[in-house]
């Protein structure tokens, strides 16, 4: 069973950016902590990240063929991306929709979700964490 | 005469998802059937597709001195890219606008069109076909 | 292959009225019109008009066993005939629709049709072009 | 005692479109199954149908002199005739509307009746069997 | 000068119903009634009828070159009808609106006037003599 | 057969004022002319003019067992006399409502006629004429 | 101390279109007036362009070791992109915003910056010495 | 004491007018009965009558040092004078408003008095016999 | 140079009522002091009054070959006579617009003035001094 | 008798901008119409300007025992200082509120006067001369 | 070049207060600052400050012949007076709006400016350091 | 401890206006009173008054360095000066308001303050011994 791990964009500048709040975890912390909890779950998995709209579409479109689910962080993307939308609709493969913060505690534009329509489900606010129950929720449903 | 002939975001897709809706023929048919209608037509033209909203844009650009026309089928751009619209109104070249599915049947978010009051017409509905009709009227426009 | 064109109320009235908007041309330049794009298209074709909503639901009744298909420019219907669209629907031949100007660019109650969502798709704007682009959309369909 | 059976737009397509809606049953079927009624309930009746708004209006106005009642399926029009209304209201005889299918089950717009207001009552949703409690009630108010 | 004297839908009906309103006298004797006035005033005329929403719209393409004017009594379709509108501002003869009641006396819908912003003026409530008003109306603006 | 006809305030200025708009027939002219008409109808009229209100009232009153019947231009009036409107109902004279201009095409507060409702009809849009219009009316109906 | 200067999308069409609103010059005298600036203010700059609202995200990204701050035109996202904005709070570099025209006297939609509150200040209606302005600006910041 | 008794618009048409609805007494009935109801009540009256609204202030002007009281029936001009208002205002003699049919019952713009604010009080619905119960008040009052 | 000046209604009682408020001085002394006024000026007048809305156009109809200007007080009449409005437009003499109190210490629906849009200018608040300087205004602008 | 003139801000300018509205005369100019005006009304004037809404406050206060009566033209303040409302009504003098144009043909916003409420009437619309005419109503007042 | 800088109210007080927000630069410093600026770009300049809005008016109108173009910044001005805005637009001297703080991060309140449309652009965010770059600006504009 | 007493604008005319609601006591007894309470409650004080907005703005920032506290009464400008409440904001001594009549209980606009947003306290309604209270109060907080 193999698993693409999209994240959207400036999910890059972890660790580099308001440590304050997002503490000093960096990116690379984040993809090994995915790739720790895929093992755990015996999940093959590939984590991509792009900042761009069309790079997103991209990774969904190439997940076709060589992937059997999706777990997909779009950031920013998720409240106005219809093209992003469309791609994942488009492949139809599993897929969960994950933030690290609750978006439901945010600005009311943060709350909207464009794209969880095309998604099984939404993991939001358990930090790093969330991408775990993200994978375990992927493995169940597939 | 020269056509640069634009598919925007998750139209490569084609083929490889919703048969049902679709049919088998994916995007690599689909740019052959430009071609061909384009060597029947008399008419050079160019095939270019990109996920991206700036990728579209940069098309667009590119035309400018080197294209008569454009056709164009901006997928779920349409319904928001205001830098699009910018940048066909920018270089002011003749555009048809065309769409594979009838808009007019979907949802009403995607019967609005950004993009289309910076074009002559509009033509929506006929599949790949749509892609000839529109080379075609193009040819007669200028 | 058998093709009915059908003109709706007025446009019998071409190129005697207005000729500031809709140039010289008459009705009968416009069949002509017609007429040498079916024969380029190796289409056989029927064109008639009728200033009739009941005229028109007779034409495209007939059509069900004689013809494989409607190019219907239904003029002022387009906005409030339910009863043409129910005609359409009945027989369920492949019709486009077809309109001279650009209806996308007119008053609000123009822009709107009745009759498109019984159609395959829609050609706006391209004057007498258009039919000969329904013409094709339509071998092409069939 | 003379009924007059009036048929609105498209019900001449009976039987030979959207057999999954409406049967294998055809307008002549619908025509027998009215006479064979009328016949049961000892009444003279004519059935006859039209496209036309302006033919609708000539059969209620033919009816003056010659008929006791009506039993008219007005279709489409039921929903916008003003001009159908007021020839029901003309010669005043006792009318009853009838519709093949339960036009409350369908679209808001279907939901509406213009004509009705001209008429001692309305049967819909019964299919054909409409027809004969139609003529039933006629009977029975004549 | 000659005029085409237009009558809408139901107006047929004249004499035979409804006697309390509008009098013994029938259609014919309107018709007579306006020859007699036309006769008079010294106008070759011609009086149609039709309940035909396209009926009319005959009549008035016919009036384009054989006719100095237009009396019309457009009846229910007063209320509804952009194409007969169209048809109208389409030929741009003098037209002269007409209505045997007081259409400012009746329901709210029947004072607004579809038909009416395409003519001179408009003369209501005076019975058939109305008639013979506006064939003067009009000898005296041609 | 006597007929008054009675011109409300500012009509006297006829003529004298905005020659571009009303052209220039002053007040005596239209006197002639409704004179004239009267003859040539060999109708016995009297033709009135007053500015106040009151003064059309009596008008009216002395109309009574005078006259036969009442054309009436109330100009300003028309808008907001309820006075009046209770003077025409009150003797019950068939009165014909008449304007120069066609009102239906001016300021929205000039539509709306109080008096109207007393009255049999409106001429409107015919200039001078409409008055000779309006006798021949009066004629007819009494 | 080096600046990074971003441009959005169609900026590059400068000069190349609708001459009479931005006048000959174009893209690259746009880029020389920049660096002659850079250079007289003795600021090491890179200027660098993108249609793409991902391209702009990776600029400041990249900026964010490498350079002391941003002076950016974001052009049409200005108005829509939370993506940009989330760019600029994450890396927090002293930015700029710069817009040729005063945005403030220009239609409803593109007085709305949702890029300005990521950034300390706005330079808008000085043309391209708006660029100089900026840099100052962000020199002395720095 | 001594009273003046006003009556305004068109009561003077009283008994020749719409007998059904006023009875067959006259004007000059209503005259006799106020007149004897005064000598019955010890009062000197005046009674008189006016279609115009400046005719009526000249009558409440009249009343300044010749009568102690006034009852006055203003009829249409009830709805609309503030002339009269402000001359009953400026006289300041106690004044009873009198209405022959209840006012309250009747169409919604007779329901406001502009006058009555100007009064001590008013009296509707009781037919002739209000002008004696008028007197009484103003009697009392005084 | 000779100026009409038009009283309107009840301002014939000044003097006679509410003498804490207007003072001693009565109409008679009113129209004393605007003769010496105009002698003062040098200027011809004639003073009129009317409590009758027709009586004011009357003055204003008369005025158009025989006075250079209009100062008028049009009372009550100032708030909603449009026929007054009318003949001010008609006859297009300079007009000022004079109050003996100040409208704008009033209640609200006397600070709209109707009749002021065809005048010059607006004088209010002087007592009967505001006539003076009326007439000055009217010699300057004449 | 001794009359403060004051001027209110901007109002100084007068003659060196928008000649094209204010005309050539400038703010001197007012001074020795106003100057003159009150030689030959026999007053003893004193002209002050302020563009301070506290200057014009002082002026006020200063009125107080030293001038019999004021004439103000509070320009831009009039429609927002209760400053100066409050100063006029505390010094009680016989106040003239003026404006060179006609206040009542501009701006909504321009319409209201706050300061007009604490003055004895105001003159609007007749240019420089409105001071003159100020000024004599101010003598007659005192 | 000569540049009239005016400083709105309670920019004199910087530095003495709210030492956290604005540092420890008083307004000598603030004025030091503007004259190095002014010096360094070869401009000749005044600096003026006042708390009074008609100081800021006063200051304005002095630049009428002495001064090319004017830097201001209103303060608490900017939101409300007219009459700075009126001063604006009579002289109308090339005019750059700057404020310290950045204003579209503040009060919704304070993010509207009536004084902005009046000048050629606005700079807003950069602290003392915006002077300069309006000086900068206004130089390049003259 | 030393306090500064500031007054507003039109405070100066005590005494010499308006007796009836204020008393003979003028603006000396006022500054009698206060500098009475002042010692009983052994505060040194400065009492300062001026009808410029400005004035108020330049002795609150001289209270800055050499008073412990502000008693304030910003009359009129209480209702709209955002700059005095800028400049009370700015140097932050403790200050109180205080009006002589309750301005609870005044017209709707008088009851809203601007100013006392930037107060410890406001005291309202007391007359003269306000300002004692006030004092007190003062006395208290530092």
């Amino acid at each position: 069973m193999k698993i693409l791990v999209i994240n959207g964009p400036n999910l890059n500048l972890l660790g580099t950016r308001e440590k304050g709040i997002y503490g000093d975890k960096d990116y690379e912390d984040l993809c090994d902590y995915i790739k720790e909890s895929a093992k755990e779950l015996n999940l093959e998995i590939e984590v991509v990240q792009s900042n761009y709209e069309g790079g997103i579409i991209d990774f969904i479109h190439n997940a076709y063929n060589n992937f059997n689910g999706i777990l997909i962080n779009p950031a920013a993307y998720t409240h106005y991306s219809i093209a992003i939308y469309d791609a994942l609709k488009g492949i139809n493969l599993p897929t969960v929709e994950v933030h690290i913060s609750n978006i439901h505690k945010r600005e009311e534009y943060r709350k909207k979700s464009v794209t969880a329509e095309a998604c099984v489900g939404q993991i939001s606010g358990f930090g790093f964490h969330g991408y775990k129950l993200g994978l375990q929720a992927l493995k169940e449903i597939i």
